[in-house]
């Protein structure tokens, strides 16, 4: 044992991180021969470092996850607390940890959401939130938008809209996908946000009696689509969507994995469209990230669904007490340190001027939008036609060398197709979240005259 | 920060544990209103104590997954070190958590299962090793058993072969059960283990000829089926499988969320048998649940598949570092403190002997079977028509009963249906485990004896 506390657990140089890396861990969404995976040694609040020891920008907080930024004390320390005194209990057993994160968790929720069910990230969240709605209503049908993500499961990946489905459609049932609001590209030849809005809802209102309402257990969205853009729904949508649901007794899923929890400056998103959904899933922001740890918070008519019938659904790993512990000390530390109000600052006062004036000089930048912490810079070839930088599902030539350049500047970029994500954590300062936009700044102005 | 370190982040009593989960708290495969969640305060190796502070023997390592017991110290102290090092990282990382953890891994999967792809649990494993197939193959069937149980999520329960599936049937697409071997409850009219295996393997050819060999992506099996009863299959039967498959170019898939890791007294249960599936997925034991985890052992031929062209699946948190670590400490304490060499002992000298002295002095035992730390009482109404004490996916009062005797005998059981399992840790001490079942023994005479 003396042996064993002398010298670390894990004790890999880089190097071999990355050998052994490449001969036994299996990435995801890859071609495994055609990535060369980065080595991360080491984090703390808004930097990483890679393999050479290179300082890097984390505007990405990983896949949007780490809100509280890397490392924070009290999340590790309530971590090596929780670890010391119960790791794990099975899901049938009440534990502190759990009961806590629930009450905590229900207490930021929109009203009445107040029945938490744990998952293990988002995907079984959504997984769950739908067999929910779909017992609860006795229907099949899921509708959802293109442009979402939901999670790489099977029947998540169905109702996700974008091509991360492509590959596992042949075993979609009961999936319906249309198109939400999204005015820059606007499906429905809209020239405002008022408008874009009132026919994205007409759209919807034809789609759910073509499908049949009485065939239709939920419509679920992402409050405001992430991985997808990050577009705003216009004022009015979310609540005409609330109504269409109440007027044929479908169940409003808000898939909050992403953008809840900070995200928009806001505990959640629905909270800035005066909305109550019946379902809300959550992941990521709830504990950072630090143990793996999603969630359905249910609204008390879908809990009395399963009052005195059981619900037929579970996971090992449901309400797991390290998972927990580590959501009971992010939510306080966000409390106690205004994580939130820090967000919502950063949005109105830091990114949002930033952002449009950068988008001012950029050719390439064809919109720059967003809320709190949570910003797209859309890229385009042409700023007349919007014909977008990198093809959808792809990349491009200039994509890459602009990804490239930010790297070089010293950033951590999120990039999905034409994009540019800014996601950094909630807590960067001001001071670093303008050097990032510098970064990328001086990334498009290298890029672009490269080109 | 003072008032912090000097109280604990989570300070509930059991009564407030209580109260808060029944507000808040939404329990898996239950009748919210029909339960009564028993608080865990405490819990360590092979014990754990409620909240009015009773000792209870923990004979279902939980869910059958904390196979070192509760609290091992170096696991405990790897989750604390990690967490202080690198809580999370994303997928796309090389890192040296997940990179140790997936070579460890790999040395003790069968030979050429050396690629890892990580999972939070054994549901989402399952769920992406069928993709693997499907697209590893072009076809969409996937073939299992009934009396077996694969995972919660929505492709995952379709799959599964219990009563856990009927509530979600409406959504199964491309699944196929069919009966597997189990000798006492023969579907094939066999009187011998090897009739049993050579029927089943005769019934499996027909059903694979009916359904279409071409239309066949993969066979999952549990090595041993757990929840559904632990039915060690007959010598020759998964030869016959992988057999079976290598004819038809059809995947095998070992789901060995349960049986894998040392529960059988080998590290994987398919080594007693002598084959190599081309996928197998693990969950629980890999680190004891200390923290999520699961993953797909992939061979050399399918992780070619994705080579050049990308796997079309991911999650948040594969390959969490935290999660990783856990793997890295519980592989290390299994190997150095011979605990799959002590499981195998336990079934072989302590656990086999006394069941089958057991068995032979109750009536209510049909039948006892199982290997290592696993291990099935079979209860009978009637040990000449077998009719079971409990009908197939309910209770009955006897079981009631004899449930009830286990817990003030101070044994926490676990139970399914009409079953028994014996499955406490690993670790567990011989005295401790003949003391356990000596609780089963009197709690049977006492239950019988009331009846
Ligand atoms: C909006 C949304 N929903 C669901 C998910 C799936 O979550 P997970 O990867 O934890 O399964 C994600 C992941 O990025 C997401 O962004
Ligand atoms: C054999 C088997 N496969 C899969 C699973 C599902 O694992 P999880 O609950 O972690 O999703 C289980 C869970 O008990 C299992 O026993």
């Amino acid at each position: 044992m003396t042996d064993l506390q002398s010298r670390p657990l894990i004790d890999l140089d880089a190097a071999r991180t990355h050998e052994l890396d490449r001969a036994h861990v299996f990435h995801s969404w890859s071609a495994q021969d055609l990535i060369d995976p980065m080595v991360v040694t080491r984090a703390e609040g808004s930097w990483l470092w890679d393999g050479e020891g290179t300082k890097l920008l984390d505007f990405t907080s990983q896949l949007v996850f780490t809100n509280l930024g890397h490392q924070h004390p009290r999340v590790v320390a309530a971590i090596q607390e929780q670890a010391a005194t119960l790791c794990t209990v099975a899901p049938s057993y009440a534990n502190a940890a759990r009961s806590e994160a629930a009450r905590l968790i229900a207490s930021h929720t929109p009203e009445g959401l107040d029945r938490i069910f744990f998952t293990n990230g988002g995907a079984d969240a959504n997984e769950h939130a739908i067999r929910m709605a779909r017992l609860h209503t006795g229907r099949q049908k899921v509708l959802s938008t293109y442009r979402s993500y939901h999670g790489g499961t099977q029947l998540a990946v169905n109702v996700t809209g974008d091509p991360r489905r492509w590959s596992n459609d042949a075993a979609s049932t009961g999936t319906v996908h249309f198109f939400g609001p999204f005015l820059y590209r606007s499906e429905f030849h809209a020239t405002t946000e008022a408008e874009e809005g009132a026919r994205a809802l007409e759209h919807l209102e034809h789609l759910v009696a073509m499908e049949g309402p009485q065939t239709i257990a939920a419509i679920m969205l992402e409050t405001i689509p992430g991985t997808a853009g990050i577009m705003l729904p216009p004022a009015g949508y979310l609540q005409g969507v609330r109504d269409l649901c109440d007027r044929h007794g479908i169940v409003y899923i808000a898939d909050e994995v992403m953008c809840g929890f900070g995200r928009t400056g806001r505990w959640f998103a629905v909270e800035d469209h005066g909305v109550v959904p019946d379902l809300l899933t959550f992941a990521k922001g709830v504990n950072s990230g630090y143990v793996p740890l999603g969630g359905v918070a249910i609204s008390a008519e879908i809990a009395a669904t399963f009052g005195q019938r059981p619900y037929p659904g579970g996971l090992t790993y449901s309400g797991h007490p390290l998972a927990c512990a580590a959501a009971v000390a992010t939510i306080r530390a966000m409390e106690d340190e205004q994580v939130v109000e820090h967000a919502a600052h950063l949005g109105r006062d830091v990114i949002g001027p930033a952002l449009r004036e950068l988008a001012a000089r950029h050719p390439w930048v064809g919109e720059v939008r967003g809320t709190g912490v949570f910003w797209a810079i859309e890229l385009v070839a042409d700023a007349a036609t919007r014909e977008p930088l990198a093809p959808y599902g792809g990349s491009s030539p200039a994509m890459g060398a602009i990804l490239a350049a930010c790297r070089e500047e010293g950033l951590l970029p999120f990039a999905n197709y034409h994009r540019i994500h800014v996601v950094p954590p909630l807590t960067i300062s001001d001071e670093d979240v303008l050097a990032g936009i510098a970064m990328i700044d001086r990334a498009l102005t290298r890029a672009h005259a490269a080109h």
